[in-house]
């Protein structure tokens, strides 16, 4: 058990290579995290999302909130114990759910208030009550709760969900929490330069142990969106993890390393892998499409995940046009597979100086 | 590659222990086959199956006919590589599903003719086709197209349908298959004892490598169906194996391997759940049930499923409150160990001549 451990040992622009440490282990940055909603990473067993190459993995803090609830999760040794999961685990503040989930009541400087998406019941949030529950569930790294604007929204809107992100920010953090738990801020200020850079700074001031950008890809235009991310990395700290929350596409993680982001979580792998989606290294496959019914191929060739290993796209089409669930076990583990894949070829490419080439071959695969 | 190879190692009264042999492997039984009507076993990797001590499944040629068809399973290498399963394949005929999934138009000596319950299409389907399509999918055990009557039947409709069934039987022993696949005969005759007397015997002089009891436990009382189970063994060859098909709940295991049966499959473990009932050796569980969102032992104290060994009801009644997939995947790894680790009783109480006794705590915990 110890404090977060993050060790930067190669930096090129404002790319950087490292290691982050928690209490449930050591991983190399940047990193990509699966999502693992409601404490589980949807059809896969946690050995399946570990033979991916991924060791930490991110649950939502809101939906385990109201279900099964901290207390359940608590009695049953926490969430690592819960679902089986060797490696971190970060959970979300419950921000983005509340504000995103349609359910959204009201929002004051005291506290947010939502109807549960459950049971319709009135729930009342406070910035503490966002700590309490996730080191209740036994998170690694905690997120601070934060006020969540999309676009578009006035500068003033803007202002006062930034305002409101900080005074929470500074109430989170007096929560007390286990020493081996450490707790991240975030920053808001949608794409206005001077409220990023103000949210920035006085996060920094607070001495986090890790920082998060929020509130990015939520309709802005995609140069908008890489433009406030470089500015915003320029006022965090060097010296601690940057997370940039629920992205991404794979050209936003490449622009992403390039701005200076540590870590990202995206459902994508996830939820495309349950249309059938496939990401590969020579593009995307729908493979509910007719012309793989006959493809004995796998999914990729040359890729070393476990449905590629044993099972061709005919088959995983038929399992597809039989609606049968093991159609997405198969398809997740080889997006994530290849999500990791990704940050293999993106850690090298800072390492080689390369990430302008990787980006520009996202981008033609993967156009934005 | 070689015959099927049948030995039976210790017999008492009916009952019998064997071991039985496929180009695919080796295995004792009585045996019970999970089910994997689309080339998968419902939500689950084949290793999972295979950790469960299943060694051979059955797969539904009719539904495999039909989607993805025959021609591509051959073109993928057959069904062991298609679906990446390492042991034993068994193939029904489609017989059963042709007369139950509602889509039956007519039947002659000639042929069924059914519409494709997928897209309304009138197929043919001749005792020879089902043959060679079984054959196609690479099955290593293939059944003989059969006429099953429902219960209630006169006995001049079980009559027709067991003269047809043999007709059929003869028939499809006409058609080339390669020496490593066998075909299985098929008794029917409903609850009409004269009826299955004639059916056994003559296809036992047809000496066939194995043999099946069809049409029991489709409506008639259990009493009905154990005393015609009975009566039927008797009359089919001591030296071949005997499977009854379809079947079935945990009494009725043990009196199949009572009457003399020595091959099983059902859909009860894995479409239970699916509906989050689990088996245990002390009776069954209904895991949606709120008493288990606080229950943090295991599905079943002592049981080695993957299931068992790392999760908790309380977490597997969250998997299923919150609709996530892995909960079948779960439940079915456990109820499919369970199945297997009951014919471990079996075999053992057939060695120890205490089959009356296990049937009575069967009995106890799974009343019929």
């Amino acid at each position: 058990m110890s404090q977060l451990d993050f060790r930067i040992m190669f930096q090129s622009g404002g790319s950087r290579i490292g290691k982050l440490r928690t209490a449930h282990g050591e991983f190399s940055t940047p990193v990509f995290m699966p999502v693992g909603t409601q404490a589980t990473v949807k059809s896969l067993l946690p050995q399946d999302v570990w033979d991916t190459g991924s060791q930490i993995i991110l649950c939502n803090a809101y939906h385990l909130f109201l279900r099964p609830g901290p207390d359940i999760v608590r009695a049953a040794g926490g969430l690592h114990k819960f679902m089986d999961w060797p490696g971190s685990i970060l959970t979300d503040s419950g921000g983005f759910q509340i504000m995103s989930l349609g359910h959204f009541v009201s929002i004051s400087d005291q506290e947010a208030v939502f109807r549960s998406h459950i049971d319709g019941s009135l729930v009342r949030f406070s910035p503490e009550d966002s700590v309490q529950v996730q080191a209740a569930l036994g998170a690694d790294i905690i997120m601070c709760l934060d006020h969540l604007t999309q676009w578009p929204v006035s500068y003033d809107l803007a202002a006062e969900a930034m305002n409101r992100t900080l005074l929470w920010a500074r109430r989170a953090k007096q929560v007390e929490i286990a020493p081996h738990r450490s707790l991240f801020g975030i920053v808001q200020g949608s794409v206005y330069p001077e409220l990023r850079k103000q949210c920035a700074l006085e996060l920094a001031a607070l001495d986090f142990p890790g920082y998060a950008v929020g509130g990015l890809s939520v309709g802005e235009s995609k140069q908008k969106f890489y433009d406030i991310l470089h500015y915003t990395c320029e006022f965090l700290p060097v010296d601690k993890p940057r997370y940039l929350m629920g992205v991404g596409h794979p050209v936003d993680l490449v622009e992403g390393v390039m701005a200076g982001i540590d870590m990202f979580d995206c459902v994508l792998p996830t939820r495309n892998a349950r249309h059938g989606r496939a990401f590969t290294f020579a593009g995307p496959l729908n493979l509910k499409n007719a012309r793989h019914a006959t493809e004995f191929s796998p999914i990729e060739e040359g890729c070393d995940c476990r449905a590629c290993k044993s099972f061709s796209r005919a088959y995983i089409r038929h399992l597809f046009s039989a609606k049968e669930s093991l159609a997405w076990t198969l398809v997740s583990i080889h997006n994530i597979r290849f999500f990791q894949r990704l940050m293999d070829r993106i850690r090298q490419s800072v390492f080689d100086g390369t990430l302008k080439q990787l980006r520009r071959q996202m981008e033609m695969l993967y156009p934005i």
